[in-house]
């Protein structure tokens, strides 16, 4: 669709317009109109998306766009290489790598561990987090170099633009944020011939699965994702082996913990990048962690996707072992009750809200002593707790002994402690007979 | 601002055209479409918003406008007949009255008092709540009568927009739902000007404070409340007198509760609205009920308003102590974690998330017994629970008693007990000093 | 240990005298003066400790002993009859055998599935909530004969006393509630030397594992349980295969639910008890369902417990996914969380506490529509929840559709959620800011 | 009662008898026997049940008493003394008195304010906490004068009894805990012969009211707490003047907070214990504070007490008001779950529990940014809060503006956000018609 507008411009020579059909069916059109701009940031990728958003932005707001990676999984060197080559090609002013894979851990996935966070019951929030922490290390950045506006390449349809857009918004202080693909409510085809018409080659490859690949696990939907009943096919799962083929022997790991956080495998201290890599390999050798989540998106619809996380569900139900042994009651109930909202905000891209550090407060006081070493069996494509240890532990035969020969009380005291422990119920009990008759009696 | 737009409409007959001003910085210009429609219902209250709408909604998209009034608190007739008599004079079709307060009472209010539902520990959703009633009964009508969309006169700017447009949204199945204040981001100079052209006579009346008075209570906003220093003024308060110029004498009241609910005054059984009337005549007089709250509004703004509900206080307080007596620990325990949970989502307009029926099976439940006489001392501008008492008590000396003659257990009971109960703690204890010492050692 | 204690008796010919070594080291001797009672009904399992009671009771109280059996498992009539022979022949005057399975699922496992109740993330309540039953049978039992006591065999050591002894207290009124093991602190070698002396016969079988079979499953306590680091041994586990053992094709289920409960499997009707059974079946013989629990007991000691509950974990995983195609988001918060509560009272043997029937209130409301069918498949002791599907589904594509031709919202809809959605959390970190430079002035 | 009990001594001459009749009705006698000990640290009062406990101890035992006094309201010198007389002049090796007034705030009040932790939305926890303290102190004391023993004079009557045997229990290592007055189920009467035999005086004052004077408020009980129904008189208040009596003219406060703590009033610093003095003053003279509390006891069955604590409540009410300006949303939400559980857990004398530290960590996050001014005005027996103020403000206008000027989104922004805010509850009922229509199609 073509007009002409410039009579609505007034000769605001700053303006630079764009006329686009609108999504909303009750409008027909809608006219931006753009400021210009000297230097935008944008989150890049390398993808379809943010590949279009290079030469747009320049175009539209006449800035110069630097192009940044956070790479967030430690992706080796030609990868990323790879993205800077597609960037320069698309015109960036410049480009730049920013390594933020130690921050990933450090302020996300151990928090992820500390509270044994899994959505639904399953699902380790393998990707998405890794939004807050682009979208702050691009903001960084921006700030760095003095940049007008950052971008990224979010379209409205999903979790992620909430979580990039949000935090960039939060954070963006006097930084403009532009969301092309958003705003333009652009498709897949459309980007496409925008990209060749400017002669840069796009990929004709049409994949059945979108794979997300991150440190903590591996997304994959499409197809059987976009239907509740089905499973997906043993060969979507780009790394774990079908558990059908997975070796007959089982293998035994053992995995320490300190402060709540793993430290070794199998007696040798590692790194926990290092230490996640180790545990996601030989989970997928036995077919360890696939599984399919069904869950709310930000947006208010139901959504599902298939995951493989090895390493991610041994380490949680690895650790959520250990706290049985060294945590009290109430601080297993809190916790997990606290957890399962933050594991809420963290999916809904609410990180900044200041009520996650105070429940990350809580987490670190509770791991102190949650300590151990706990023992995990993989076999056939599922894998068992044997058992935990901990110096902290309440099950210490030094701290107390369970049955006949129980130290801490005697019978007399269990009769103690059950009539009195049941006095409440007892009471209401009465009430309510009592009540009742008294009722009774009124009618 | 004047445009030929004649050229995008491909001349589609059906559509009709208006050019604003948008309110965003960034978009100069915004051209709107609307379809043809035969008949809107216009959820009516005879203020600026929708007066502007009457004429509004006739000219822009050619239909017959219905206006609908429901009256959520009770109204005198000769306020109903002037509202009438407005709609029609601005050139409704036709209007009608819907008397809702029975079920403001029903559904609304009789959870807010079962819940002891208090925002901010202070304020009892005085008003907010009808718009979900009026969202509801404004669809009922327009389904009723076959229209082709209700609409109604919220602005973007706070809750109420959100309740109404998100209740209508929810539940209007087929029927659109139309917001042309919103839409425009029309100020109220701009609707004066709007309504004076078409010979519509609009007040100059320029009140310092808005004041919204509803069946629970009165809410009061303006000055002061932009601020979080100060408080309202007596004067602001329109129906309690100053509690300085309350009488000498403090007053008693006795109300009576079943089944969690109030049904009697001083001994005299009493519908539930007539008792809160009753109950906020007898509150005004002694200057009790007012209060100020600061809150966290749907739109993610603090906001601040004052409040007087003199019987909406009394009977929350009086429920609470009742139900001090008849329902355990973890019943209050449990009910005032879900009531504040209710409380806020209720605020939040999502009155219709299925959870919140979840929640009311959960309240009702724990109602049964909630039955007796709660007695209130009202003096100088404060009130105070007296006592309480109830069939169903189990502070009745027929349950139990209390102090040395307690027949339900002994001292040797209570030492059993006092060891069993503090034994998780106790391993606690030793464990982290066995930990410390092997940690100790290790290092 | 031996005296004459008749001079402290004063003469009273009502008093029997016991004269027993004490298990509290402080106290040397505690002499207990029994009532005489005419008829005591004794719950009664055929087991060691209870067969020492009927002895021991009639002795004791010179009272008839009627004794009772609860079935919640729904056993085998010769079982059942064995264990009436066993009753008779220890002198009872009577033996009633109550089948209470139906109740057992109607009244608690119900509850267990409605609430995905799974303690520590592991273990589905397989044994425990039986006490409750049998408690209320024997009680109610008692009340029909006009007993004047009720008797359990229960010791002071576990959580079972605790169940067994609080559900009596609380609904016993004025009947007496004796517990002669825990009372005597009796060791099984006191018991054993106590029958024997009396000629009646006590096997001297010492087994390594104490198994519990219940209909909701099976726990098996012993050697490895009271260490934290050990699995069972594959031979521990009395009906499911050892996972290596299990066939190499894998199966799959149909679980049809209504109400939130199974109703039908592999699309054949079967009553609850009969599908629990079946499905049991089907898992052990692909040694899907065992794993071990470390929980905290209600005498606040770590207790650790083996067991295999094929059915209950699929029932249960197979709810949950059900749950999350018709459930909303907060509806699946708010229920976790009171679940987990329920689960934990339960466990603790407050079943009566009134807190409990308001939970099931709100859960039974929450149950309306989780209504559908869920597909599971097993292989080597591990089985995977394939898909769900629901009437209610909003999952379903009548009700909303995922990804770019989603038509319940724009982008520009999308915009203004995210901003408005991060508003909070903007503000929070904007006042962080303006606060610390305010502070940073100050000093 | 006597007997000659030799015979089961086994000649064991450490050991010493004592008969007591018991209080439980089945048993008849219980007998005792006592290990000789050197060293008794006895935490003492100067009451009745701790006067008794001097002799009987060192008659029982045969062992020194050390008395020691923990003071946690910051007595005068005098009162001190008077209880060091008592306690030597009853025969005390030596006596102690240990302040633990800064403590008890740091310790106990902080986290009160902090969580502003109202029992029952009244109760501000005045007495109770105390014994915690007490408790720690005595043993510290005791394992630095290397004591085999603590001793305290709880009855088995009350809450005291759990949180001071329950706190020493925890705490003990290898130290024996005392509890002559619970062991013997010993009434007022057998105390006041005990000692009047031994030449000890004994004041015959009985008091209609039993007062406990704390630093965070005074409770009072006796006549109408022992019943639901009356209030006490204004006469059984200590300090604060009833309402009616207060001066005509309202006066104002200002209060100071820091990281959650108030740190000056009206503008001038003082140290908290100061403060809470100075501010319990203006309270008094205002009749500020007095209100009854009904409760749970530790023991199961409802208590009621009536209390004054005006700084408390004000101190509360202030903190809250300030909290409302400067925390989010969802801090205030967590953070008033966490506070009503933290309060009932310390009530019920859980402090030890670790879970407890984990919500202090949570708290003290929180608390980082509460810094502000609160007004409050006194007048008649009430206080309201007039408003507050904070560098940290989110309701600050350099923030956010609240209205139609509002800056932080327009008009579109809002419909889009209640467009994608309601989704979920549009859902699901859509969902519910859609599975209702099928459901009746099928039957």
């Amino acid at each position: 669709m073509e007009m002409d507008c410039r009579v609505c411009c007034n000769g605001n020579t700053d303006l630079r317009i764009n006329i686009l059909p609108s999504a909303s069916p009750k409008t027909g059109l809608v006219l931006f109109f753009y400021l210009s701009m000297k230097k935008i940031v944008l989150a890049f990728s390398g993808g379809l998306d943010t590949s279009f958003c290079v030469p747009y932005l320049k175009e539209t707001y006449g800035a110069d766009v630097y192009t940044a990676f956070v790479d967030t999984v430690g992706l080796d060197e030609h990868v990323r290489v790879t993205i800077e080559e597609r960037a320069m090609a698309l015109g960036a002013k410049s480009h730049i790598s920013i390594d933020a894979t130690q921050e990933m851990y450090d302020q996300h996935i151990a928090y992820i561990i500390k509270g044994n966070v899994l959505r639904g019951g399953v699902y380790p929030l393998c990707v998405g987090v890794e939004r807050v922490v682009q979208a702050r290390k691009v903001l960084e950045f921006a700030r760095e170099i003095g940049a007008d506006a950052v971008a990224h390449g979010s379209t409205g349809a999903g979790n992620d633009q909430v979580r990039f857009d949000g935090t960039m918004r939060i954070l963006a202080d006097n930084i403009t944020v532009l969301t092309p693909i958003r705003e333009l409510g652009l498709s897949r085809e459309a980007s496409t011939i925008f990209l060749r018409e400017r002669g840069f080659p796009v990929s004709d490859a049409r994949k059945d699965y979108s794979i997300n690949q991150g440190l903590w696990g591996t997304t994959i939907g499409g197809k059987e994702t976009h239907d509740s009943r089905l499973p997906l096919p043993d060969e979507a799962y780009p790394d774990t082996v079908a558990p059908a083929l997975a070796p007959e022997q089982p293998e035994e790991v053992s995995i320490l913990f300190k402060h709540g956080l793993p430290y070794a495998l199998n007696g040798q201290s590692l790194d926990p990048i290092s230490l996640i890599r180790s545990l996601n390999e030989i989970g997928a050798k036995h077919g360890v962690g696939r599984d399919m989540h069904v869950g709310d998106t930000i947006l208010g619809i139901k959504g599902r996707v298939g995951f493989e996380a090895p390493a991610a569900l041994m380490l949680i139900k690895s650790h959520q072992e250990l706290e049985k042994l060294v945590l009290t009651k109430w601080q297993r109930f809190q916790k997990d009750h606290l957890a399962d909202f933050y594991g809420m905000l963290l999916h809904e891209g609410q990180y900044y809200d200041p009520v996650m550090r105070d429940i990350e407060a809580f987490m670190d006081s509770s791991q102190e002593i949650v300590q151990g070493v706990v023992r995990v069996r993989l076999f056939k494509g599922h894998f068992s707790v044997l058992g935990a240890e901990s110096d902290y532990s309440m099950f210490n035969t030094h701290v107390a002994t369970y049955g006949e020969s129980n130290s801490l009380w005697d019978s007399r005291d269990a009769e103690g402690f059950t009539k009195i422990y049941t006095v409440p119920a007892m009471l209401a009990h009465r009430a309510k007979a009592i009540g009742d008759q008294a009722n009774r009696h009124d009618s």
